[in-house]
């Protein structure tokens, strides 16, 4: 029930008709008894610091919570970041604070991985093919170091991200191997499709299912289609999978603590 | 239940504490099947414009309503204005069309007058104190010289104000008798608050409640005291009364009609 006492949360997101998080949010907060709704908002990137600007006044306003493409230009617009998204540049929540500034932060990472624990997987050990180099892949790949994963390739488009993203964690987890390589998922205990392709029909693959083995569990940040054309193909290769939504519905409760 | 697919309409208003129109707007939608949820944004009159230029860019917006002390401001904000929102100059509602241009509309006063009706009184014929003059007076005098009263004066804390949307609805209704006055309701059938007291403790009374006879309906556009100290001082001289809510119950098919 929506009244003048509730806070407001938009998801900023564009495209914004893929996105699941209102759904498990909305119901996280009602479950709480936490007067606070999520609402999705298709913002362009070239609209995002005026709208972000705007927001900012609005008193109701409990945070934003930011999806692709925005989780990178989003934290240049914020007045302080905290955790990975201080050390990423990237954020994917904006606390709105009494003052009326901006705190950001960043969870998909941490809510990946608590994603991967509660379907009974433990990264700690693992050898890791990440695809991507964006917001939400930096996201996952300064978790994972966290987690103690072993070894992390970080394959991407342009090389150069990849590399800088991997040197920067180097520095903060030394006892982690971590490099940029190539997008082949041979002889990884965990691959994991860090980009945005698979949410549009037509997408390449992240990277070629042929190249699987059964030993390799794949995993999505892409929720919407539920199952993507990867995850079907590496289930055609014997893979076991793991889907985008888990991020979510483990994330929710840490954004939902975040705001509350 | 709130989905990427689901189009936003925030309710702007300041404060936006008291406002009671999301619970019976997402009741509507809800009621039609519509994709479609109302949230109460609290911006100030000096965020108003960026506000609206932002939220102009969402591509999910069906509209925005708006209501004190916006209803003015917001109308200079739209790239057309509609029936009464033309005339007057104030709107309480704008829907975004698909080229992201805006469209203003006001029916407070046809939501007024529908609501008079609904509770069984029909306003034609009818003596009429209104008292206020702003976006949302402005509205309910235009509705009311429309739906025939016999006369109308208004009445409000700048006379030029009143005389000058007296004069301005004279020149539209020829056959209402309509000027500015003092805010005195001794004799008229029915005396309206069109102002915003009333919503905050300590307000003053927007006339001398001592001069009501028992034979005047007192109506109210505040809807949050559900009952004000206006229409319990009315009660207690015996005259009847009509809750702001109905403005609101009987507009917001009007509203949902205007963006569905």
């Amino acid at each position: 029930m929506i009244t003048g006492t509730t806070r407001f949360t938009p998801l900023l997101a564009h495209p914004s008709r893929h996105v699941r998080t209102p759904g498990v949010f909305n119901a996280e907060c009602a479950a709480r008894g936490l007067d606070m709704v999520m609402v999705p908002l298709d913002v362009t990137p070239a609209g995002l610091a005026a709208t972000v600007a705007a927001l900012r006044g609005v008193a109701n306003l409990a945070g934003m919570v930011v999806t692709i493409p925005h989780k990178g230009a989003v934290a240049a617009l914020c007045d302080r970041l905290t955790g990975a998204a201080e050390m990423l540049g990237v954020c994917n929540i904006i606390r709105r604070e009494p003052d009326g500034s901006l705190t950001g932060a960043m969870f998909d990472g941490e809510g990946f991985v608590a994603g991967l624990r509660q379907e009974g997987y433990e990264p700690s050990g693992k050898s890791v093919l990440l695809v991507g180099a964006g917001g939400a892949a930096a996201g996952l790949a300064h978790a994972l170091a966290a987690a103690g994963v072993a070894r992390l390739t970080i394959a991407n488009r342009s090389p150069d991200k990849a590399e800088a993203l991997a040197s920067d964690l180097r520095a903060v987890f030394p006892g982690v191997n971590i490099g940029a390589g190539p997008a082949d998922p041979a002889g990884y205990d965990l691959a994991i499709n860090g980009t945005s392709l698979g949410m549009h029909e037509g997408d390449a693959l992240p990277f070629d299912a042929a190249r699987l083995l059964p030993g390799t569990l794949v995993a999505e940040v892409v929720m919407q289609p539920d199952v993507t054309p990867l995850l079907t193909a590496a289930a055609a290769r014997g893979c076991r999978v793991h889907k985008g939504v888990h991020m979510i519905t483990a994330q929710v409760r840490l954004l939902v603590d975040f705001l509350a």
